[in-house]
């Protein structure tokens, strides 16, 4: 069954807590190249059946309202699988 | 500054809750295409300077060791920018 990817990520003047520590984490390792690392989701979707219009309206539609939080996240990328149209 | 990308799933064997709990708020707004939800996380990684091989080798490691946990987690992709060898 075809499954569908949605990226959210913490908007950009967040200051996104788990990413500082895991920088904090990369440094002391002596991975000082690194100059920041901003942590958010990804979600797989299974569909059942095509992916028609109307799963598409679905998923642009729940990735704003039910798997982010537009207060503090932004939907960063949205991938079907290939050979979908 | 480049951006270098890391994706982590949880293993596919393992229960993963917060996926079920999304999967089931979406049945329960009418979403029911949507046969399975899982959630992972998804690290952006901002390097000084060129995606040198080093670089490459130290994501690749801290990719396993630092950002997902090999008991429970998987590394599904790494995407460096586009134009980096």
């Amino acid at each position: 069954m075809p499954t569908i990817v949605v990226e959210v990520m913490p908007k950009a003047e967040l200051l996104d807590p788990q990413g500082k520590a895991t920088k904090g984490a990369l440094s002391r390792l002596g991975k000082s190249e690194f100059t920041d690392v901003r942590l958010g989701k990804r979600f797989e979707l299974t569909v059942e059946g095509p992916i028609t219009d109307q799963v598409r309206a679905d998923v642009a539609e729940i990735a704003e309202h039910v798997l982010s939080n537009s207060v503090i996240e932004d939907v960063v990328a949205i991938h079907y699988p290939e050979g979908e149209k």
